[in-house]
């Protein structure tokens, strides 16, 4: 089918000539279409069995106007493809974890999804001060699971890098290297920042040593391909429940370092725990829910590294240090001194991967709603200038870091005198 | 043409029958044809005008029985399109560096190209002594033109990944990751060494502070996508004369660590150096040739550092770092900062990579020919403990090399007492 958008009218008729579908609706009798999303890039809309409610599905559609460097149709195609790949290996490598993808048409660049009815987009629970017991859990999984198992640790050399050449995805990456890395940095118009932080925002232009520091972590982000990375996965892309966790929206995805995928989900914890000194007055209720998502941090990313080191022992298949290269006398204690140095890069690389990504979201083209959501423009401040120079040290400091606590230290030290 | 292995009888007529063999033989009526390859991976064939034999030129055909990892043929003729691919990027980059392509049938796994008849190769040259006033000028100019235009320091996100797209080469990179980084450390049947030395080879294998480090090396190699590396670019790589220098065989070129290039030079001298206390027993001609060959090195690493600086400044139009990204007081200072660490990142790095490199001819599959032409088993045996203990301090002490005088004094530590 050559490339149409969708409007709601032409969804049944398109739904009931997809073979898959088949699998999804016990019947195409009572189906309804609802469009929800806000057509800026993408058509959405949900498809319902009216006879059984839990047949349901999302359907998205790319539109073909998303406009960058000039060249906006092949990157909206490119866009969805990238998406459903991704999409599909999170299923294969983390079951569970991602919406199930019931469809694909490239042509069409549409795909059909598992409708995540019972989630909430985890930014806005943060904000409600939410509790999510399973998800210290859950992202771990998700992240030792997608980032070990299509790296080097697992996969062949030839595998990996034929997977690696499915994710060229270069349009979408520019977005990333401009807009986290680049712009924010110096004079750009897309720029945006609260006025109240303007002296922060020029010190930090103007700052050598953490210029220096922001560049380089952006030649790692340009050019370390170790794994498959998400490389969007801050808590708008992540939806959940009490039980249930589900990574969305991988458009981004591509091989680059995997401490940009875990700093993402930190720092916007950070974030959310800043923006409490707006949203959330009373300051016993903001410092219980504080401390909780402290823990939750150390609780991700001890997850982490204990399951990363498990899943690398029990799945030691790659090609990059294979079993039989550790075979002499001590050959064990220095594989496993091996991992720990490598785990304790992947922390190093965390800090500084999100530590720029606090400053990109203070001084760029979009920051986030955790603050955004502040109306007040001076409380709003008092959890920037906090992002900042928390930001700020996390880059500045990431080749000290030895563990998580030093990373919470961090936040710790510079909200230790806030007053609100 | 459909793929078939051409013969002597059959290369005139296809020379005759290929438009482009036009702008290179004035005539057709009197060419030669003799084959000089050793038909072993390639058949190659010099093609001589003999009415004037300053047209002539060699035609290399892939053979389709080079058996590695039981894929041969999809390997042998990937083998020939890379090679074409980076030498036609070589001639468009360092023009006068490469020898000429005319010519390239992909169907046919076939190449034809300027014959080099008045080069040598280096390694052979090296041994005898010879002096190549022109080479450190001509490499380092080679190094920094390939390596720096096609990186992000040059170009954009988008084209740098495009270009990486068409070098994704998985099946020769494997026999590097294999040969050059895993299989010496560890017990495999393809590997070789001089029972003489077999003490030192156990100790490497057994040395876990430098399996990790060398393991670090290889985790960089096959992850850092920094720009179109030659990756095979030893001293037999190259040909030759007092005046004209042309790198050749590059069909192992893919995006790597810029600093695997520079390593393999300068380890390849290293060793051709170590080779004259099995070649040249006159002490006085040793010292001379030796304290010659380090002179080379210095001025290789030297004219590479002033050449990469000069040309970042003079051609900074990458996405990595752009010009206005340093447009703050103090920025001018700082971007020559990041410059200096950038370089000498390479350094250190072209240490950890050469070093291995000096490794794997130690105990790998292949050695090289400075050194099996020591005929006296003893005497080779002499190079090749110093090659071991200079390589090992190369791996372990990269992080603390500041200067190539770092590199050049850890060689000279290491020979100062040999007893020849």
């Amino acid at each position: 089918m050559t490339y149409h958008p969708l409007d709601e009218s032409a969804i049944i008729p398109f739904i009931k000539q997809r073979p898959l579908m088949e699998k999804v609706f016990s019947s195409f009798d009572r189906l309804s279409v609802k469009e929800v999303g806000d057509g800026n890039l993408n058509l959405v809309f949900i498809v319902e069995n009216e006879a059984n409610p839990a047949e349901a599905v999302i359907l998205k559609q790319a539109l073909p106007f998303l406009r960058v460097a000039g060249d906006s149709w092949p990157l909206t195609r490119e866009r969805m493809r990238y998406e459903t790949q991704a999409l599909l290996k999170h299923n294969e490598l983390a079951p569970g974890l991602a919406p199930q993808v019931y469809d694909f048409d490239e042509e069409m660049s549409l795909v059909v999804m598992e409708y995540l009815r019972h989630h909430e987009i985890m930014r806005k629970g943060l904000v409600a001060r939410n509790h999510y017991p399973a998800f210290a859990d859950h992202i771990s999984t998700f992240l030792v699971n997608v980032l070990f198992f299509t790296s080097d640790l697992y996969l062949s050399g030839p595998a990996k890098k034929e997977l690696q050449a499915t994710f060229v995805n270069e349009h979408l990456r520019k977005l990333q290297e401009d807009f986290v890395y680049t712009n924010p940095y110096m004079e750009s118009p897309e720029n945006n920042w609260n006025p109240l932080v303007d002296d922060m925002v020029q010190a930090v232009r103007a700052d050598g040593a953490l210029k220096i520091a922001i560049a380089e972590m952006k030649e790692a982000y340009v050019n370390h391909g170790e794994a498959l990375i998400h490389a969007d996965l801050h808590t708008g892309s992540i939806m959940l429940n009490g039980s249930d966790t589900r990574v969305i929206d991988p458009e981004f995805a591509f091989f680059g370092p995997m401490a940009y995928d875990i700093g993402a989900v930190l720092q916007n914890i950070v974030l959310n725990y800043l923006s409490h000194y707006g949203h959330t007055p009373d300051p016993q209720k903001r410092e219980a829910y504080q401390a909780y998502l402290l823990d939750m941090i150390r609780d991700i990313w001890n997850n982490f590294a204990r399951k990363f080191d498990e899943t690398w022992v029990n799945n030691n298949r790659g090609e990059l240090v294979p079993e039989k290269y550790w075979d002499f006398p001590g050959g064990q204690d220095a594989f496993a001194e091996y991992r720990r140095r490598y785990i304790q890069r992947l922390l190093q690389e965390t800090a500084g991967h999100g530590g720029v990504k606090f400053l990109r979201r203070m001084m760029g083209i979009v920051s986030v709603w955790d603050l955004t959501s502040i109306a007040n423009p001076e409380k709003r401040a008092i959890a920037e200038r906090l992002a900042i120079r928390i930001g700020k040290r996390w880059v500045l400091e990431r080749k000290s870091i030895t563990g998580v606590d030093d990373l919470i230290g961090i936040v710790l030290e510079e909200t230790g005198d806030v007053a609100v």
